[in-house]
């Protein structure tokens, strides 16, 4: 049997390829092929692009192979876009010229629940064993920044490598996550949609993201399984060494019907699956929004176990909210002490202001000059482990470029957030106290849009600092709250 | 004693007045006064407005007046943005003068904490008594698309009258409802900042729009109430009438404290509240994105009690996390009929299609006429009480744009979500089973804005149409967990 350090090489060589095959391309017919192609294209692969159909030509100024016999080197990933009949021969041919491993994006497998389909399915399996690695079928495949190899919905993916894995049986939420970790401020490891899994499942591929040093937070959604004790095994193993987010579906009836058309899996009794994350020390999450917000927070936040929390914002009915949501997740708002309290007061005017934790500071408008030395004087508070700010962009743009008659301002100009999230990770470091950043919506609509985009930029300059930002204070407190958990997991289950 | 109906004729006075008096205006002095008068001008104020200050002089071009000796007619109601210790003469100048009713926006009273402020704050209170109505102080005041009176952040809210009233103790709620109510699909009746409460109270202003006709949906905000028996009352009364949706802040030790330094109220008791709540058939929310998808509901659904969903859409995972969280909360995906399968299978082909229920039409892609077809299908089974539509519209403009490989063209013009509303629209009204679409947001950065804004198009598009939309699962279903709590209540407490 392979060591883990075996199988890491291995599967370097199908995670980062240094040329892949397009199994299913036509230079007449637009098909799953061809706008895979495309996005590699679009996406800078690095390496040698083979396209392969049986009709031959060419397509976008690059020859189309009529099999991979004719190819001039070698095939280190397959990837098949082929009807579900004709994947077997195509998986012969791959074995017989040395490919590595083959993500098949074809459907029509186990997922059906025909008995052909259930055939075909663990014939395909068997190639895994033979030497050739399957990731699929019917998944969209391998995301690596590394060397530009993405999924379909993967031609903008940020190229920015980073410590963030993610393998999940659906390509949607793999996509997601691609689609998202520039605005949320992470680069990623790899990116794996493994679908039916018939071959490389969840357990292997969290014993190879727990290997990889380059990797710092594993993240997945996850189906069904056929081995719950090595998936257990697997998960406590990783926990072990980085924090593991699983969002684990088809834990319901209805879910559970569900996920047995989606990728012919068993979804398991919901009772059971949460005890098992729990004494795995995995961080179970429930949908795409709590699996970012969660990297987000392990990204920035290190290893953090605070309770006391400083809410420092203009806006009481905000800071009240912070403050129920805070109590009821198990963290407190400790009140400032006296000489606290009376160093924030001497920066700000008595009337509309209260230092009390939550901090009101009168007006959404305070300045980062002003705000930065409040909130060191929160993160000296010996009570308090962490500094939230709430920055209403709102009020700090729109209102503000109301208030001076000045219309035409852009909201860019008038908005300080470069400058605040400066403040904030200088606070940070002064302190060693951890700083989030709130940017609570307070406007839905179309009308907007401007507003829309400095948010995110407000955010997206505070990742860029290293300071997690939020939507909303009930998605900070369950990303910090899970923050918490783990570790606490972490430092029991070492001694242990 | 007044009867209701004498009170909210009296009320009519200050809600949509005729004429508005601004304390403290300066021609010189940028201050809140001023910037409420800019606010009302821009928001189309139809009353008269006399700016008042001591100092006279003009500004934007209107008169300032020395005092309300001054002014040429009579006076509604009394916006005071004067310092706190002038503010017991003004109110005897409008009680002089027939004002029906004071707003006042200064603060430094009852919330200080101080003797002094909780003494101004009682001396104020009593001018209600004397027959001039106070909303404040510390609030934002009174908004009313009917005349146009606004709120100084609502220069730009939307002048359409409508059914949704809000009143709540903080300014910012009040704000954000006006400011998202365009984008949520409905106007607002009246909204109400009523911060310390020292006369009109949350009781008397349940009171008067339980007994509007106009007014379909009661939203508010809570931070503490002087009486807890009468609120409860006036709850039980109003929510036998229309749905009061209550947010009711300052339930935790923190949160409690916090409530104090922002409108000098007291917290009260979790448990009791919610008992209180749920006895007097109030809907709790606890944030404001709870607050707008819970109205959003109500105002489309009208009286449903239904627990069978059918999800539709293009997405497997998608589909089987709205089965987790639609039977988490205790609807349920009933299985379709076989002939409703044979119906949807008809439409589409078999591979990466399942149409158990959920319904994956295997592509984010399946136009509006087709879906149609496959929602009437699903409205027609018997046990389906509601079709929730799926729309990721991140694959249906940007991925089929990339598809095309015409990255010009305007996703506006790729996407359908015209059609779709009104696709949406006639299911419903062929069927009589209601529709909600859903826009899951699958990317997060700045770098999508287009992608935002038909986002925000789509769903008012939906809205306007008269179809609810939520950007999660998850909100969908918190949303219609709280309708049929409701009817289930008023249907019971009716009968009883």
């Amino acid at each position: 049997m392979m060591t883990v350090k075996q199988k890491v090489e291995q599967m370097e060589r199908i995670f980062c390829p240094k040329s892949i095959a397009i199994f299913g391309v036509s230079a007449t017919k637009v098909g799953f092929g061809s706008i895979f192609l495309r996005a590699n294209i679009s996406s800078g692969y690095e390496g040698k692009i083979y396209p392969i159909g049986s009709n031959g030509g060419e397509i976008f100024g690059i020859k189309i192979y009529k099999s991979l016999q004719e190819v001039p080197g070698p095939v280190d990933l397959a990837c098949i876009a082929v009807p579900a009949h004709s994947v077997i021969p195509v998986l012969e041919e791959c074995l017989k010229y040395g490919v590595a491993g083959a993500q098949i994006q074809t459907s029509g497998f186990g997922e059906l629940g025909t008995e052909e389909g259930i055939r075909l399915e663990a014939e395909i399996a068997a190639f895994g064993k033979r030497g050739l690695r399957i990731i699929g079928p019917n998944c969209f495949g391998i995301h690596c920044p590394y060397c530009g190899l993405t999924i379909i919905p993967g031609y903008k993916f940020p190229k920015k490598p980073g410590s963030v894995a993610f393998f999940g049986q659906s390509g949607g939420m793999a996509a997601d996550l691609g689609n998202s970790a520039p605005g949320m401020g992470f680069g990623c490891r790899r990116i794996v949609s493994y679908g039916n899994s018939c071959d490389v499942d969840a357990a292997e591929l969290l014993e190879i993201f727990a290997e990889d040093p380059e990797c710092k937070v594993i993240t997945s959604y996850i189906e069904g399984v056929r081995d719950g004790r090595r998936l257990f095994n697997a998960l406590r193993e990783a926990s072990l060494k980085k924090p593991v987010i699983l969002w684990k579906a088809g834990l319901t009836d209805s879910g559970s019907r569900a996920v047995m058309s989606h990728t012919g899996s068993l979804g398991g009794a919901e009772t059971v699956w949460q005890a098992a994350m729990k004494q795995a020390g995995a961080i179970p999450v429930s949908s795409q929004v709590e699996l970012l917000d969660t990297v987000v927070a392990f990204l920035n936040l290190g290893e953090w176990m605070g309770k006391g929390i400083a809410i420092i914002g203009g806006g009481g009915a905000l800071g009240v909210a912070s403050a129920d949501t805070a109590d009821s997740h198990g963290f407190c708002l400790p009140e400032f002490s006296e000489s606290t309290r009376e160093a924030m007061q001497a920066l700000l005017p008595p009337v509309g202001t209260s230092f009390r934790n939550p901090a009101d500071v009168g007006s959404p408008m305070v300045p980062p000059q002003i705000l930065g030395q409040i909130m060191e004087q929160a993160a000296h508070d010996p009570n308090i482990d962490i500094v939230v700010l709430i920055q209403i962009m709102h009020y700090i743009t729109l209102n503000t470029r109301f208030a001076m008659g000045q219309p035409d301002l852009s909201l860019e100009e008038i908005s300080w957030h470069e400058e605040m999230a400066e403040t904030c990770k200088s606070v940070r470091e002064k302190t060693g106290v951890p700083v989030v950043q709130l940017f609570p919506r307070v406007t839905f609509n179309s009308e907007n849009i401007e507003l829309e985009e400095v948010i995110w930029k407000a955010r997206e300059a505070s990742h860029a600092a290293g300071v997690p930002s939020f939507p909303s204070i009930d998605r900070a407190i369950a990303a910090l709250e899970r923050v918490v958990t783990y570790w606490k997991w972490r430092n029991r289950a070492s001694v242990g």
